[in-house]
Order: C-alpha cells, then structure tokens, then sequence
C-alpha cells in the first residue's frame, strides 16, 4: 500500500528546511519505507484540504482508506510497532514524544513566532529565558545518555531533536554541550540527510514550476 | 496493582480547578479505576520530584514499576484498550489527542498567560484572534457530530473539552453554539464531576493542613 505525504506546492525561501513534512520524511528514510509527494495550494485552501486538515496546515498521509494530520500523531502511528518505538518501552517513547509536543514545542514556538515571523526582538527576548529553562531541564533529563531511551534513537528523538533545530541554529545550545551534542547526533544520521536533501528538491522543484524557462 | 497519581500538595485559589492532575481523574473516573494520591511541594522541587517530572511539574503516575509524566501521554498510556480508545479507531482518537494538545492548546495558553498570569490585557488581546481561529476550525471540524469520533465518547474528546474549559468560561465560544455544546456535553459527566470535587477537595483539604485548627 503507498504512503502518499501531503505537503505545501510551494513556500517561501524562509520556511524552507522547516515545514513539518520534514518529520514523517525523517521517518520514513529511518523505517526504509517509500512514500508519495501530493501537494495542496499554500494560498488558497480548499474545502478538500480543510477536510483532511481542519486547521488547514500540513502535512497530512494517505495509507489506503486512512488519512491522518498532525505530524506527532503520524509519527505516533507509523512507528508503531517498529525498531523506532520497541513494545518494551512504548509508554515511556509516547511520553517523550508528547513531551517534545507539549513541554518543548510550545516554548520554542513562542519565542520563534516573535524572533522571525515577527521581527519582534523585545517580545522574542521576553520568551527567551522559559525557552531556555526548559532546555536546560531537558539536558537533566538526557544525562549522559545518547538517547532519550539509553541505547536506542526512538521516534521520540527524531521529534525532538527536529524541535530543536531553530534552537542550535541560532546558538540556544551553545552553552548546552550535552544537548548540543545530542541534537547533532540526531541530525547527522543518514534518514535526517535524505530527507532533509528530499524536503530541499521539492521546494527546487517548485520554484522551476513557477518561473517558466 | 494501585495506580498512585502526585499532584502538588497546595495551590493558591487562582489554579485550582485547573491543575492537569484533573485530566488524570476524570479518565480514572470514566474508566471506574481507583486511584491513590500522593502530593510533591509546589514550593522546593526535590530531586526526586525532578527525577519523576523533568520539567518539576504535575500530574505523574506510578504503577507497579512504571512511573510516566506528561498529562497526555498518561492518558494515552491509560486509555489504550479501553472503551476511550476503540482500537478501530486508534490512530484517529491518537490524531485528535495530540491536535488538542499541539494545534489547540498552546493557541490557548498563549493567550491564557498575558490575560490571567501576567495581567497583560493588550498582549491577550494580540494572541485572542488566532485561538478565536482555532476554535471556529474545531467547531467545523466537529460538525454536528456529538463527539469527535461521532458517536462515542473517547480520550480526544476528554482532553480537548478540559483545553476547552477556560476559554468556554472566559466568554470564547460564546459564538460558537456547536463547541459550547460539545464542551458542557464533556463537563456534564458524572466522572468529570466527581473528578473536580475530589480534585478542589483535595486543595480544601491542603488548606486546612496548612491552617492549624
């Protein structure tokens, strides 16, 4: 059965390495299991769109009759029963995997939103310390483990270390080292190279569409 | 085996009502499972507290040897192979858990913080139209359904109507006939009411331990 990935026709230069299609292709390069690009129009969003995405986001799969939103949730559900969530330590994977969603997320969108959708630097500053509180706790929590789990990269790493990408990339983890640390062991593996190579092209691809030669 | 649940051992008045240890309760309620409470300082995080909630937060719950943090993953964690998570329905009730707490929540507390943490009237006022906008995407994402799934009521339902809870009391679904409804259809059940009275008793009880008699 093909897995078919919905994301945007087309974004700006900005977003660019970031919309959250870049998840389940992380997923999926891990899993080795091949998948369909399907695009929807980032301007105008169609009732089609909104019935499979109510917040009129995405991205969004189709697996047979399943259609599924929220990139936390397709993780939830691809890893199933996979090496990226072993049955031993499902609890504790889900709980690592929310925590990324609800305890991390949150605090780092928070302070992105205003930093550079915004431009607003006073209200980025203001967001700044919670930020890093908590990943300062998160680094605790790691310890001096490779891995949330010990040994082995789960589904909740792959999320969590695509969360702090736009951290590290604007020097959050700078005085983290075991976080920082964590965070490029995570984006160094091959699945996160090829799909981030992948994620890339279809933006390419999608501007040659636009600017005819 | 007893399922214990840590909550703080006192609150001031402001939170009460709202401390997730609730979301645990009511699923405890809905499940007809009995429960312990154990309570952790709100004021001194231990070590021990942090080694059981790396953010020094609440609810966490221990059972048998399994101790699990993050109000969403225990009620994933809980639910699974109950009437609140019919496996048909699985990554569909995972999907509507995880938008509740990932696309609606933090929509909700970026506007819950300014207007009743930091009493910043004009920066709620900023973040009220996107929660707003949240909200009307639910509403026609829930339709004329009952529950998110339709007919039955599920662990999605539970979390998104306690997320639903301070907006719906602070006058934001008051044009929105169809989410009101399905949130007082939510908070009318008998487990969600028995849950807020042993959950507000607990504080009551916290009171008088505090006040010597």
């Amino acid at each position: 059965m093909t897995l078919v990935l919905t994301t945007y026709d087309w974004v700006p230069d900005f977003p660019r390495g970031f919309v959250r299609d870049i998840r389940v292709r992380w997923l999926l390069e891990e899993l080795g299991r091949p998948y369909q690009v399907e695009t929807v129009p980032l301007r105008e969003k169609s009732p089609d769109h909104i019935a499979r995405q109510p917040f009129a986001q995405v991205p969004f799969i189709r697996e047979g009759d399943l259609t599924l939103f929220e990139s936390g949730a397709i993780l939830l559900h691809l890893s199933e029963g996979t090496v990226l969530m072993p049955d031993a330590q499902r609890p504790q994977v889900q709980q690592w995997l929310i925590a990324a969603l609800n305890s991390v997320e949150p605090f780092a969108m928070a302070w992105i939103i205003p930093k550079f959708f915004d431009k607003d630097e006073a209200g980025a500053a203001r967001r700044e310390p919670l930020l890093r509180q908590r990943l300062g706790q998160l680094q605790a929590a790691l310890g001096g483990k490779d891995w949330l789990m010990g040994d082995g990269f789960t589904v909740a790493d792959l999320l969590m270390a695509d969360i702090l990408r736009i951290p590290a990339q604007n020097g959050l983890l700078d005085d983290l080292h075991g976080l920082a640390a964590y965070a490029e062991r995570a984006t160094d593996r091959p699945a996160f190279r090829k799909a981030l190579a992948d994620h890339l092209a279809h933006w390419r691809a999608a501007d040659e569409k636009r600017s005819p030669a």
